[in-house]
């Protein structure tokens, strides 16, 4: 298998864009990539989206982005695997251009979210969980996170104000991103006082859902020089069951214990080695034990990481260094390509008042459903 | 990038199976083709589904088919391309052995579709058009291909009846498929006086929907003895314009011909090399065009081959071999790796009836939306 790198990025603000249409969007992030690629074309697209056809009435969008970004006729294809959509497109990129299939490709991520009536969302976000056993049973999917959140402060004695780091510093970040979906910073008191949504996640433990898409262009990297190139390290994905009472132990993310450990051994590096590590808080319950299947932490201990100030840009392990999902916000389908692109930002030296010092080596890792699908990508300067 | 063989495949019978949900579907397709392949595991598994978000309120199919087919915690990915989401997944899963990723991978697409209102399935169907500029006008998709058959007949003087071989040919095939979900033979006259459903379209241009799953295991072509291989000669996936308008000449395939002419390439074969041909007769004309625009006819003459009965398995290029769309049936999402299965079957000579004499080169040509994203597979017996 070939190294893959990649040669630029493009995305588009997180909003509520009414006036533009699902494809309008993503070929703003498709156009934004190929102008920092410094290319015309690419032989293969790659989508990542999950609603567009409950949400846009809107299948197929593999033709339809091709040919709205000019890149009409060619070989172009749609990957869904819930909220980790992004990441499994970017995945099926790169085997394309890793099997010698391909000599250049688009990953787009999109998602628009904002046109339908808030139940119509919350009923769609729901298809990522499992319909006959959890749905069913009338639970949404705030509803299963939140008893995770709930059981996990019961087994290791956390309160809920413990959590409010991963919220603050997501917000602090992407005051100095410019496509973020929130610009104003939080406090603990914040935090305690925002409304609950289904106890005992509330409002400012959850992210926000937004219109946007972001995109990178892969190529081989034998063909760029040696340097200053952004090589793909290590991708691996892996699944755990769809239900959360389906797990043995349903407070450790089996999955990305697995796609992290393999994303590791490819790259020839441990958790010590990561400089940035752009993770999926949906819920800040995720962050917590995405550091912990991660290796960033002992099992019931992620929180610490927050509570010790280790997270931010000059901590230990930085984390959602433009927003995160929380403040950059969560366009289900376009999150894992928004996290490769940031931490592309992030080993170019792009990130200014979030920058991380002499960042060399990058990690992305994207959760569909409450922990079913996670892909984990390794990202290194070089 | 390595060669590719298909090891071992499978398939449900297509029916209104409302005693399964689409997980038992899929699984029995997997396990089948597990069992075909004598193997009881594969390190990766690609799904092709179109519409499980719209009508089983189920997205995230990776994590959850892999679970339930005893693959829990491996590598799974679904890909959609609307009509042509099977074959898309099948390009996907050999990216990922082709690259190396992988050493086996199952390839299965499956669609449930039965458990709906009529009206929900015809909505659901038409997210593979144009959202904004051909369902907004209130179009339906079997509304799209009638506009292209009025059209084709007029430009070219054909009368209804003569696309009744297409579907006379499919029905009389699937008698001997035991997997096929009509198993009644039709006359002309049958033809001529079926239900119109969209001038010139009646219920017998039209294949009909129903609950099925198939697959593929596949393989490096050289962990196999050569000799009775069923190799991947030639992949192929090419768009067009997602709306019909948009095409400087909607009467023919453009994505056809540019993903046939990649293929043959790839085999280093040509249109008069293939023993049998399982192209996507979702309606009658779309079995024209396909002959046409991959090279067995003359544009405007495909109509001829079925007039002249060269499309039955002892004729010139057999087609539908096991049914078709028409009469085999189309779950969606599913109909793609049908092809491909239908494909092996003719390659080993396991289509008794309906075999073809000496089938040793197949072609599969698998279509999404109105001619939008067409793949074209070439397996070779070596």
């Amino acid at each position: 298998m070939r190294p893959v790198a990649i040669l630029g990025i493009g995305q588009t603000i997180i909003d509520e864009q009414w006036e533009k249409s699902i494809r309008d969007i993503a070929s703003e992030a498709v156009v934004n990539a190929l102008h920092n690629a410094g290319r015309e074309s690419a032989e293969g697209i790659f989508i990542g989206n999950m609603m567009s056809g409950i949400l846009n009435s809107q299948n197929n969008l593999g033709p339809l982005v091709a040919d709205w970004s000019g890149l009409r006729g060619g070989d172009a294809t749609k990957v869904e695997a819930a909220c980790a959509s992004g990441a499994a497109a970017f995945r099926s990129g790169l085997m394309a251009v890793a099997s010698g299939e391909l000599e250049s490709a688009i990953v787009v991520g999109v998602e628009k979210m904002t046109d339908r009536p808030p139940h119509e969302v919350t009923a769609a976000l729901a298809t990522a969980a499992d319909a006959d056993y959890e749905l069913d049973m009338g639970v949404s999917f705030v509803g299963l996170n939140a008893l995770i959140m709930r059981r996990y402060m019961h087994e290791y004695g956390w309160k809920h104000s413990d959590f409010a780091p991963f919220a603050i510093t997501a917000h602090a970040n992407a005051l100095h991103n410019p496509y973020a979906r929130l610009h104003h910073t939080i406090t603990v008191e914040d935090f305690e006082k925002s409304a609950m949504i289904a106890t005992p996640i509330n409002l400012l433990d959850a992210s926000p859902i937004g219109d946007g898409a972001a995109a990178v262009y892969i190529v081989p990297a034998e063909s760029l020089t040696p340097g200053s190139r952004i090589l793909v390290s290590g991708s691996a994905s892996a699944t755990d069951t769809l239900a959360i009472h389906d797990r043995t132990e349903p407070l450790f993310l089996t999955a990305a214990y697995k796609s992290a450990r393999e994303a590791y051994r490819q790259a020839g590096v441990g958790p010590e080695d990561i400089d940035v590590f752009e993770l999926h808080d949906a819920f800040t319950i995720m962050s917590a034990l995405s550091l912990e299947a991660s290796g960033f932490a002992e099992v019931g201990r992620g929180v610490q990481l927050g509570l010790d100030n280790e997270i931010c840009p000059t901590g230990r392990i930085p984390v959602t260094t433009r927003g995160g999902l929380k403040a950059r916000g969560h366009p289900v389908g376009a999150t894992g390509v928004y996290q490769i692109v940031e931490v592309v930002q992030q080993l170019r030296g792009e990130c200014g008042g979030t920058q991380v010092p002499e960042a060399r080596i990058g990690m992305a890792q994207n959760i569909g459903g409450s922990g079913a699908t996670i892909l984990t990508h390794i990202l290194k300067r070089e």
